[in-house]
């Protein structure tokens, strides 16, 4: 336990990681560097430099993270239309890795030998960053005060915090009784009376969404133009991927678009409830399908249905910084180059509804699908020997009294 | 063309099918059986006989297939969480299987050796109908008319009613001018200016539901019980399939949820737009992730979750009576066995939000998942070699250099 | 370490368990009962009850499990096709849940609230038979003696044995530097001179088999006969599971087949070098593919094929008892129904041939495969549009210039 | 019918195709364009340019696209380890896109508006030349004499070809009952005897293997390198692809290595008997397995297995120039960066035996996988931790009664 000479510590400035911050000094005995991002949670960061500061840290790291997280994490993800279990779209998880990666090029520009996080050993994000930090500096030591310390009640931290001055005020005004994590795609929460799964979450626990009752009257139309899967305008002004999460949480939140209530499976092997807000995700994946509907080929379209469970198990659990997930990465961008063109979506009272597409690469061809006479550009009589070939081997089993 | 003797015809009573009808008895000179069933399209049957009667036919089949319907095809496709292209829920196909299968019991009843229906040679439905009837009856001879005639066009169809005195003024009132299917599961729309897949469709094309604008400004509340995976009772009270449906259609319709506006792939390989009304499927849909979210181990869930998208094809494609379809039923009910519980579901102006879900079969473990002491139910000291041995394959990759 | 009662201990009488049992006494200071299986490793079990008796044992569990070892464990295995890697027929991992089940039965009957097995802290093994226990009996304690203690070289562990007058001279005349295992399916051999994945395999390494150059001149051919996906029959002649193990690996061992030279990924993380001797199996695979090919519709085939790396990693990793394993056996099992009839093999030198193969159930028809003329069986003009409605997503993608 | 110009024909110089050239210059009244390609199939070509001239024909191609197919088509396809049904490896799928390719190449140069072949109406040949040629060229017509003419048996094309004067005593000597395609990578047998699946090959069908019974006593080793997962030299000499395919075939083949005799599941629907000589692609697969077993990540490797059999598919079917293969090759070629090395194989009667694999990319850690002591590289304790929380969601399960 004393071998650590300088450790990384992923700082917010709360309470949690203030009490690491000394814990580490105290018990580690070694220099900590603070490592403290923005990354579109919508936290001022200036105080966690004070506090740092006040602790007698001397390398701080305040990053804003924000349009690196959206570009090269958030925006790769929701090119494979990613939803884990059918409901959560990944909101925690697609951070982490990030996260572990600022740490250990800190650890490399600083010198230091670990990392810490203020993740517990009950969740997914301990195995996020974790597994983060080893692929990508396999000698790295992991301190995760949360599996190591006796601080185990809320109370044990808030008398630790005591004992050794730290100021337990902090986040006042917006203290919440729920476990919670934010960023540019989403924000969580969990804990208290969510543990009990048929209980239905007070409405005053949501922060980022108006509920569908008080969305406006009016419905809001907002226009997509994406490039390469990717959107690069809304209503035809070019936007970076971080001003699309930005502009698209506001307006979607305002219409109170992207709440999510569920039971989800955990890494570690247990059943955990959670609700999410996820605004823009919420259009972005309904938007996404839709814009693929116009312009991808049906079996890859197919195709990537069927991986996008397991690529969503694998960020899920922690995988991002795999081969396996770079490798279904590679084949997820490629298919993603004819993904051009523009979608309009309605959004109203929780609702985000696709009214148009349209793109120069559209697949969709009104002359073959027309009702009405297409003058020849499909061979209805096709039909029947397609029908025959793909019946023969039902028919060969039947008359062999299947 | 002429040795067909007698043949049965999926007859609805309306235009196409009575001109269909009529072709049959001129071209192929063979007896015509009518076959007309309730699947909870909504309309009268009555009328169709009347108009076989007055057409000559001696053998007319009108059968009520609610039940068969609901309980055969629909709740057992749910089970699989069913989806397909991520959107649209199968309520034409899931349908198409249960008419090719009774019209070759009829077939074989009635001593005919044919079988015609009024798909046309552009869609699915031709796919749907005759590989279900080539794979129970593999010498039946199948009669596609809109792939061998040359009315192909309305006008053309018009005239051959006229001329040969089939009544045109059929469905007068509702007529539509989109190509439509309805069933207890769905409501579509097709053609029109849907075919231009940048167009909204106009309010007035929807007919089961009301526009989310339209809901109630108060939401309602609906408690879903399950058993092996099926609702077996709304609100406390014990429903049949069909009853399940029927209700939670009228529900879900009132409050607006339901609608469905895509571009879909079809088998035949091209891309089509087509509006959908699923009130009751999309309540069903998000209910049963919500029940199997409690009861069903992760590892079965995400195997589902990977095997779902290649079951949704297979449906959509035609390949109900297909032994891989079977096969895969077999598992995905042998999954179900634990599904039991209650799902509490709120409706509000197009939203379905699961507020609730409890179940005697729970895997939700409180003690466990709860972030306050857990009394030693779970060590999270455990967690480090988790991550640890998890890790183990990309530190010794990034070891070596990668 | 102290609250362990009575340990169920799965005892070979080798050196390494007789070390443990000793080991158990003492630090463990409880009650330890033996469990001693046959499940065709061939090596006598008596000794075993004699070492455990003078070690003070008071209840010696040696079970004959050779048949239940075939019929639940081995065949359900073969029906699909399993094989790890590409390569490794699994004859390690099928055994073990066997014995963790053997153990909580036993554990159960005695009034044990411990087991302990002799696998080491980084293989398969240990795996293998805590998560079968841990699913069978999730209270059960589970002692893992290569985890605990400091005997981490074969040194120490002979010293220890010295110390406590266990006799060390036990397996004499068959010692080996290899770490072996062996069972009705395979002999396993690892560590040494295998450590090095560029050398090859000393010849009198291997013990079942003779080397394809020892094989006789003449080849040997073999009637197997199919009931359901297993072997009921050898040569017309009624086999019991075992009985086919038995026999099988008797005459391919003698032509020299089974052999296998492997680099494997273990679940724990890391690549590991292995020898097997599978005759048996080498066999089994073969001829059940050939037995298949003619009785199993293509598509179910081709899902079977798709699922089973899946299902092979389950169970190497150790998820026997896992739900998702019964899961995919109930389709694999649906999937047998028809498989029935027989295949005739050619063994010789090293190499299966199967050299024909029938079935009542099959469904090849001579009538339509033909290259001769079939009397219009297959409608050759069938095929064009056949191929023209597959092509066509593709020559709407050309048109618009992909 | 009538509406050909000029018709590009894949041109044998065979009976077959020179019925058909005939044939085409008879009913369609068109210029034909002849193009003969040498991709490995062992016979002169020259002849085929005589017989083309004489038949009047003013454009003649006559290719050697050896390297192409084996750089271009065979080393990709193995990069996957890719076999059909377990069994097939796929040497006549993979060289039909290579002529659709060219094909449709000429079609262009010359100013074609067809295409034509020899492939029959019940293969899979067909689908695949014309799968391809619609792909790269949507527009263009394919003639297949074969579903359209009435010459349906070797005795009416006999017939034809003595009333048209072309000569029928082509082939000679090597003239065979079986139905038969060669090239690089293998050849195949099928019709006659071969069409009852009991009955055992005869051994003069086999022209490229000797039979295992004849293969020399003495084994032969051959040492492989590998860059980027394809062979680029054998023992120690650099060859090109296609050079690699002729040395190995040569050593393989006499050495008996590479013979099949299997049922497979045509795409049209029907099982057909098959027998086919691999020589080389024999020892390939097994090879590039054992290369990659050193140098590919676990999770990599397993994600290929399970995407194998449908990429084996997709190319038996005919779906080579698709975008859904071409997603999938992205993926598997960006999968093969490290797969770096050398392979040592012994030949001997048949087997195809792996002795030795190294690679400065190995993955393989002799340190961590020892059974020695490892000082200190893998901590054996955390298995613990590993196994308990992966064994957590069933002990809950258990605790809850299942």
């Amino acid at each position: 336990m004393s071998e650590v000479k300088k450790v990384v510590l992923a700082y917010s400035g709360g309470l949690d990681t203030s009490v690491i911050l000394k814990w580490l000094q105290d018990v580690y005995q070694c220099e900590v560097v603070t490592f403290t991002a923005d990354i579109g949670q919508g936290e001022e960061l200036e105080p966690a430099r004070a506090k740092a500061t006040a602790a007698g840290i001397k390398q701080i790291y305040i990053d804003d993270l924000r349009e690196e997280f959206a570009r090269d994490f958030i925006f790769p993800m929701f090119r494979a239309n990613t939803i884990y279990e059918g409901e959560y779209l990944l909101g925690t998880s697609i951070a982490r890795p990030l996260i572990a990666k600022r740490l250990i090029e800190i650890a490399n520009e600083t010198g230091a030998d670990a990392i810490s996080h203020g993740a517990t050993g009950k969740g997914n994000d301990q195995v996020r960053f974790e597994l983060g930090a080893y692929a990508l500096r396999p000698d790295i030591k992991v301190i995760a005060p949360w599996r190591e310390w006796d601080l185990n009640s809320r109370q044990k931290l808030l008398d630790y915090a005591e004992r050794h001055g730290i100021s337990v005020e902090m986040k006042k005004g917006k203290s919440s009784p729920y476990s919670m994590d934010a960023n540019s795609l989403h924000i969580s929460y969990e804990g208290r009376i969510l543990e009990n799964p048929w209980t239905e979450p007070e409405e005053d626990m949501w922060r980022w969404t108006v509920s569908p009752e008080n969305g406006p009257d009016q419905a809001t139309y907002v226009e997509l133009s994406y490039q390469n899967g990717d959107i690069v305008a809304i209503d035809g002004v070019t936007h970076t991927p971080h001003q699309v999460m930005e502009k698209l949480n506001k307006v979607a939140g305002a219409n109170g678009v992207g709440r999510l209530d569920i039971v989800e499976n955990r890494y570690v092997g247990m059943k955990s409830r959670g609700c999410y807000e996820t605004p823009a995700g919420t259009v972005m994946l309904k938007a996404h399908r839709a814009i693929e509907s116009l312009t991808l080929d049906r079996e890859v379209a197919h195709l990537k249905d069927e991986l996008m469970p397991r690529y969503a198990s694998l960020i899920y659990n922690g995988y991002w910084w795999s081969p396996e997930r770079a490798m279904l990465q590679t084949m997820i961008d490629a298919s993603q180059i004819h993904v051009n063109g523009k979608v309009r979506v309605k959004l109203y009272k929780g609702n985000v509804i696709v009214v148009g597409r349209q793109s120069d690469n559209s697949l969709f061809d009104e002359n073959i699908a027309t009702f009405e006479d297409d003058a020849g550009a499909y061979n209805q009589k096709d039909a029947e020997g397609f029908i025959k070939l793909n019946a023969l081997r039902m028919r060969i089993a039947a008359k062999k009294g299947r």
